[in-house]
Formats: structure tokens, sequence, C-alpha cells
């Protein structure tokens, strides 16, 4: 196995963790004998990497990723290197970055969701299944379009929501801060992710967004109207649908 | 120790985990030796309870209660028992209910924000504190006023935005259940809470809720215009606020 990384500094914090491991920032020595490539940058920075490989990746060499959104990286990748490129997307990980955070059972057991297309190469996705599944990960294939539709409910929305309370809590100066219990730091926990990391996930997946941001402001409005008329029987029944819907969530992992 | 309720049944349940306790569905039973009197109702229950708290208590026997709202309930209780009576509000718990879901621990060093007005007798509030204290809380004492605009921000808006989340995830109609990560459980966990007792907490608190939702509305709202036009800048100024806000959170308990 090898490890690309940008910053030599990086690398040396995950030497003593990953022995037998060829750590560079070298990319040209970091692949030129990969089985399979996982590009693990930000979606912004994936452009200019792919320029830095095209010139040193054995032209056969399955590439993958582990971006949060699918459509525009998979037309983008696919369009360069064609089917050899299938999306992937484990869904693991916390708020937290870095090495130092890094998580040995992180992918046991965890959902990854690849987004083969019509120009998919059979033996390349073959491959890329076999890389996650020897991670400990459960397979789900869903094309990149039904991921971004997904993803903006389950994971982008509630970022954008978890910022906007914490905006909601602050406006009005009082030291709410020493009086947030369990609810309030669950609710607001993936709030403290890496800004820059989630405003291009926002902005790559935005239509999605935006189109959930709508019916989340109208789901709000619905709630406001029921408590603005005093509607007891609506906003129970607001609640009990939500209740409902979350508790049929199946068990985590 | 003393504990009434409405139900054998759920008396019945408590048994073995309260030797020694009274256990009965008779009021004037429960409460004719006690040094101090703690409502666990609903809110919405509270007022009948008064009524017949009235025909049996002893006529200097302090009285509190452990609702989420403290304003409507204080002024209330207050009317009806005077300075006896100081509203308790300790933020513990979880999304479930029942004694099944009853723990040892649940008030160690949890916050218990005790809110005594200028009509609050003395003696009683010193009563209520050792109370709380013994069960291993944390005091804060502030305005019903204060408690219920700071509660509206780190609780009552939260388990709005959580029923929220869930109505703009269900609304696509997709199998997204299957996609749900930590973050999206996190986000909506409180949303697993009873119905009945949300719809009474966030209408008794409305004022302040509704002024929650405007806020939070015109936080997405600010985010949605920088998505919309593609603002980069200001996506990841949104974030980074929110990020530093959250990140400065004291640890739990």
């Amino acid at each position: 196995m090898s490890l690309w990384g940008r910053r030599a500094d990086a690398l040396e914090a995950a030497k003593e963790s990953l022995p037998g491991c060829l750590l560079t920032t070298n990319l040209a020595d970091a692949i030129h004998l990969a089985d399979v490539v996982v590009l693990c940058t930000p979606v912004a920075a994936m452009d200019g990497l792919v320029v830095d490989l095209a010139t040193s990746l054995p032209t056969t060499t399955p590439i993958t990723d582990a971006g949060s959104i699918k459509s525009s990286v998979v037309a983008k990748l696919e369009a360069r290197w064609g089917g050899r490129f299938v999306g992937s997307h484990p869904v693991a990980g916390s708020e937290q970055s870095g090495f130092a955070h890094a998580r040995e059972d992180l992918f046991d057991r965890a959902l990854c969701i690849l987004t083969p297309t019509e120009r998919s190469d059979s033996a390349a996705l073959e491959t890329i299944r076999a890389l996650w599944l020897s991670a400990g990960c459960r397979l789900h294939e869903m094309s990149p379009a039904d991921h971004d539709l997904c993803m903006a409910r389950v994971s982008h929305l509630p970022h954008a929501a978890a910022a906007a309370l914490v905006h909601a809590a602050r406006v009005r100066g009082a030291a709410w801060k020493d009086f947030a219990g369990s609810g309030y730091r669950d609710s607001t926990r993936v709030a403290g992710g890496p800004p820059a990391m989630w405003a291009d996930i926002l902005l790559e997946n935005r239509t999605e967004i935006l189109a959930g941001l709508k019916d989340l402001q109208s789901a709000l409005g619905q709630l406001e109207v029921a408590l603005a008329e005093g509607n007891r029987g609506e906003v129970e029944s607001f609640l009990a649908t939500a209740r409902n819907e979350r508790l049929a969530l199946s068990h985590p992992k």
C-alpha cells in the first residue's frame, strides 16, 4: 500500500500507524505499482490532482474517490478517465479531520455507496467493490444523481440546519452556551466540521440542497403556522409524523 | 420518599428499583408527610394536579416542578401557591420516556436551572436547592423569562428543526432511511421524543419559539442566497462562524 500526501508533516504523523506503507509526497512513486487509486482530497482539489495523475498512472489502473458528492465528480472524472473511474462514497467519518482522528474500525460495517454508470468498466468496478469490502464496508450501488439527491437530504441538509441552529442561538447574544444540553449538542454536532470542505460540498450539490432548503423551510413554516394559531392537533401531528419516521430508522451499522 | 402516579401499572414497574419508597395512586397518601413536592407531570396536566394538591397538602410544604418551560408555569403556580412554589428545570433526560428508561446517574453533574422570583420564599428555595444538589445536579438560577428565551434556542428550536429535517427528508419518498449516517441520526435524534409532551412545550413557549423560528429561517435564507449566487466566501464564512461557536461549547457535564 502507498499513501500520497501533499505535506510531508502530515505523512510523518501517519508513519507509526502504517508500518509497511509507502508514504510519499511524490505522486508518481505512490501510484506506479498501484492496483487501484483512491482519491481522498477535497472535491475541489481533484481537478488538479487528475492532471498530475495523468502523467504517471498506468493506463488501466482503476480509480475511485471517497467524496461526498457524485454527479459533478463522476461527470468530470469519467470524462477524463473513462470507465476505469467509478465513484465511491464511504458514508463514515465524523466532524473531525486529520490523521490524529483516524479510527481503525471506521469502515467496519459502514455503508459504502458506489455510483457506477453505463460507461463503467466491469473489471474496474469489481476491483473497487473488492477494495471497500476488504475494508469492512457494506456496499450499495445507485446512480450519481440519486446519490446526490439522497445525500442532500440525509447529510448536507442536516449540516446546513445545524449551522443555522447555531446562528439562531447566537443572535440573541445570551450566554446560551452554558445551558446547552445533549439535545443541542447532538443536533449541532456536525456544524463542527471543516468549513472549507463543507462549503465545497454544499456548492457542488447546490441544486439538490437548494431544493432541500425549500422543503425544510416549508416544513418549518407549517409548524410556525400551527404554533401561531395555537393549533395543538396540527403541532402534535407534525411532531408525531417526524417521530414515526425517525424511529423507523434501522439501527446504526 | 413517596411517589404518586396516575396509573397503578406504571408504579408497579418502579417497585423493584425503589425499595422503601411509598408508591401510590392516592395523592393525599403520597404528600401528607412530604418535605418537598416535585411535580413531574406534563406541563398541561399541572393545572388539574394543583387542584387536587390543594386539598391535601400541608400549608407550608415547598413545591417545585421539573418542566421544560417556566414563565407560564411559574405564573400559574405562584398565583396558586405563592412563594412556596419555585420552578425547577433539570436539564437532563433523553428522547425516551417511561420508568424503563430511568437512569441512576441521570442527574450526576447535570445542570438544574431554578427560576425564583421576587415572591419566592427563601426557606422554600433553600429546600429546593438542597433537593437538586442531593440528586447530584449543578445549580443555576435565572428569571423564568430568561429561562424560556434560552431554552427556546438550545432545546425547543433544535427539536423543531429535527422534526422539520425528518419532514424534508421524507417528502422525496426515496428509501433515504437506509442511507442515513451518524450525522443524520444525531441531528434528528430529539425528534424521537414524545409528540404530546413536545406539543405542550412548543405551545407553552410559542412566543419565544416563533421568534426563534424567524431567526432560524433567516439564517437558512442567508445560506440559501449564498448558495444560489455561488458565493463561496459567504458560504464558508457562514459555516466557519457556526463552527467556531459550536466548538466553543464547554464539554458535556
